[in-house]
């Protein structure tokens, strides 16, 4: 039987779940691992918080300690890794988080990497993750296109946010390559490289993709 | 009235609040703001692990919520500082970590700061947050006295093996000052710095120290 | 008999020594420690340039050292350190610097600290200070009133020029949190931190704060 | 048809071709990219110096540019990813250098890594290589087996030399995390990795796995 | 028979030999070393790309080990500093490069670096060898003139671009000091530092004073 | 009438003038400008604490203001670079100090740079310029030789310590490049430099050479 990688939306929206999964296509291959996208029950509908963050450590790492046996590794789908510490100590099989996956696959494309993130409340923490990784220097900053998406994903203007943020990036933060701060939005990820110029990385499939790889290699 | 410093242990061992309120004694002055220290009844009774950490957000945050009318300022007293994000999303008053005031406070009396941490599976957290301060050129690392201090609080051991930690420390991450990486054990601090001839920082003091400050300062 | 903070003016100016006098009030609390304030009768009038400071040395350190017995802490007053390590040399007890201190409480406030300076000339000075630290990552520069503020004290140009600085240190270099690169007019310093919106730290209120805390627990 | 990663050999030696072509092995999946391995004829048997490794920049251009139409992405399978800029200027498909994708990969795997290195004359190279990436913070440095590798492939000398490097570079550099600084060896990968009980990365295997996803998902 | 300083012109044009020669001048001393200029007459007639940048390293280092025993050191005169690295292989005698001699030069003048360079395509190879010397914290970066200078050395107009560059710079990138990014133009630097200010640093002159001490001190 | 170098000893101690006066021999050339050696006749005999290196700017700021009209640069010959920047104040004319130009000497042959130096009380000082030029990252530190030089100038004893110290900052500190952090023992340079291995910078030596080629240079 084939690997498993799990994605797991932390937050409850089914709907994430869904973009998720779609991210996932392109990287599912005939011969290679499984890609099983699932939603966390009990976390909140949609995390914009710290605290919501840090509610979905407990029942992330129960669900990651009852997938164990039959999983190969773990992905954690939502940006700011919600809980990935507490997951990665409820098992020995890898677990990715999207933020730490999505920087380090921007760091092969641009110098300056820079985040376009959703809620203004949220950049803080996910400074402090990219500055916890000890590659700050590379870290160009994060802007939120500040649209309440849980609640509103009306599909034109979010994409006309995206691209103004990711302007702003390159053209003030002079950033040279992108990470989407979000996930459930890759259909949106070549029109915003496309229109900016500059490469834009899509985090659930960054780390799906890393996630192929340790499960093929073994570490 | 005087203003209030509101001291939480995330922890729901009384003996902890206990050892912390000891360590205010030296900060209460007459003129100046009393130091209250209170439990988290909802916390676990020891916080051994990044799961243990991240469940304390959510208990911590609604105590935080409902003291902050009557409180000018809170000191979140757990070395890693878990919650302490979460718990000033919770109010406008300054929220103080002891991690964040620790190391803070030791960048004054040395170049090279290393912590004299409990558990080793901690390590990785408190190595995250300081790093994440943009400080991490002046941390020396972590080493842990690797007792299970919640539950077998034999004090000479403990004391013997804090004092060994911190000479390692010294001699051989080059450490120049050091911060305890736990709390409630104040009484040692000087016994410490005694033995290895360099400072030593107890971090709830430190934090305590910083609140005071801004508690009459008004930032 | 309590402990008693010596805050030493070394500019021989007296109104900057009452300047810094009425910056101590808040600090002041029955049961804690004295704060005394004296001039440098030996000090320049006003420290304009890195001779002036440079000049400061050798008179500081004859009185920190005659004044060691009675004294539990020292707090040189005055932007740029002068004298500092000098003066450390003279006495076992503490001696703390505005420009350390300050920076350090700023530290807490945000990531990014900007100095609103007084002198173009002394910008360097700070500069290599605050980079000694190893924390020139957080450092978003200064920028000077260019008033020559000893000799001109019109209150409500002074104001203005410090919070028109404080909005460029903002918007121009990004700072997040402000320090005041002066001393003795700390009665400006909520005003700049309503006008800006970010908070402002003046330095000898944070340098007594934290000698405080030092004489208190005995670091 | 399916696309094709393109893993050059810049060395001339078959065997080492051969070598890389094994480490491709558990990456090849039936739907998912092929992985042909091509050796540079006009490159130098071995690269043992700088010059060596300059030499190699025209004709792997040149072979580049030829192979551009026919295939998705391009791996250049030599640590100290000789002639990699010049490569990318001749493509606008990837070209992937195995020390910048080894590196990276085992940044997810620890904070401090360490370079099992094969010729002392080749470590300045490759350090200012991971210097240049803006990550030397995480770069515990590189020893060498030293064994002229490409004249004596004695098996178990080889293994035995790369262990007693990785304590090394465990014990005196505190490295938490290795890469092998060579190609061609990755049976021993796995070891190594259970000698000395960090992981190790394999860099020819990192570099295809990130490559299968940017052909996969168009960065 | 006096020491000689053998300057090194990896471009086979002429032209650019006759430039860098003059910018000798007034480094020639009676009594101090000869200083010789000559044309790699294997080099490509202007480097443009990494890989003209790479094809130097062989005739290069040829050329060093030939002069070898008759000169005391070597000055590599290209931005970029191609072969620099295999040219120190070949010899025992110091080889300076312009890049690394610029910039260090640059730096005891102003604390962030700019580079006037010429052609964009070399900006990222700039940017790396300066980032590997790990003092990319005091680099402002590059901005090209974007002129084909090989070609077309109209005077006025590439001193009044090196002049619109210097000033963006200084002005949008906060470089307090400047190198240029290019050789045989040693006639502007005085007229480009007039017209912006702040100082401007020839390459191939830091070089060579360099090199005289390195001759004269024996290091 | 040829360019004066002026190189300033701000210790009143003649023989060590006389110790700087030979270190000038090997860059005094025929056409090149004349270097001449004083002494801050109102310096203290020798520069032992942070008390002594302040006392020096003013009178040493009067020299060079003196003496501004006859020369064309200034050097100040103490490690420690003691009242530097007063001296930059007071002229226009290039004032170079040694710890700086030795520093950056040693920057060109190697990577870490380590300083042989005299007394443990003045570390601090001369820890704190390196990290205020921006280039911490390059430091492997300073170790003492701890010996009273400017009383004892026993030569045997002097050179033997120099060397251990320089074999401690190679193996424990991994220095591959090392400046003496004094002045006037030009003669054991190369004799250190034989012992251990790796290159040695005289740091009065290094400042001249670079003085001369900012004399002949116009910058």
């Amino acid at each position: 039987m084939p690997d498993t990688i799990y994605v797991i939306n932390p937050q409850s929206t089914l709907a994430t779940t869904q973009g998720i999964d779609r991210a996932c296509e392109p990287l599912r291959m005939a011969g290679g691992p499984l890609i099983e996208c699932v939603t966390l029950a009990d976390g909140p509908p949609s995390i914009q918080s710290e605290r919501d963050a840090d509610s979905v450590a407990a029942p992330l790492a129960r669900l990651v300690a009852d997938a164990e046996r039959r999983v190969a590794a773990f992905v954690v789908a939502c940006f700011g890794d919600p809980g990935l510490h507490a997951a990665r100590e409820a098992t020995r099989k890898p677990v990715l988080g999207v933020t730490e996956s999505g920087f380090l696959a921007a760091l092969m494309l641009g110098h300056r990497v820079g985040v376009i993130g959703m809620l203004p409340a949220l950049i803080p923490r996910h400074s402090r993750s990219i500055r916890a990784m000890g590659i700050g220097e590379r870290y160009a900053g994060e802007r939120a296109v500040s649209l309440n998406i849980a609640h509103a994903p009306e599909e034109a203007r979010t994409l006309h946010r995206m691209i103004e943020v990711a302007r702003e990036l390159r053209e003030q933060d002079r950033a040279d390559a992108l990470v989407m701060g979000c996930v459930g939005f890759a259909q949106y990820r070549e029109r915003i490289e496309r229109a900016v110029g500059i490469p834009v990385v899509e985090p659930t499939q960054a780390a799906i993709a890393l996630a192929i790889g340790r499960v093929r290699l073994g570490w």
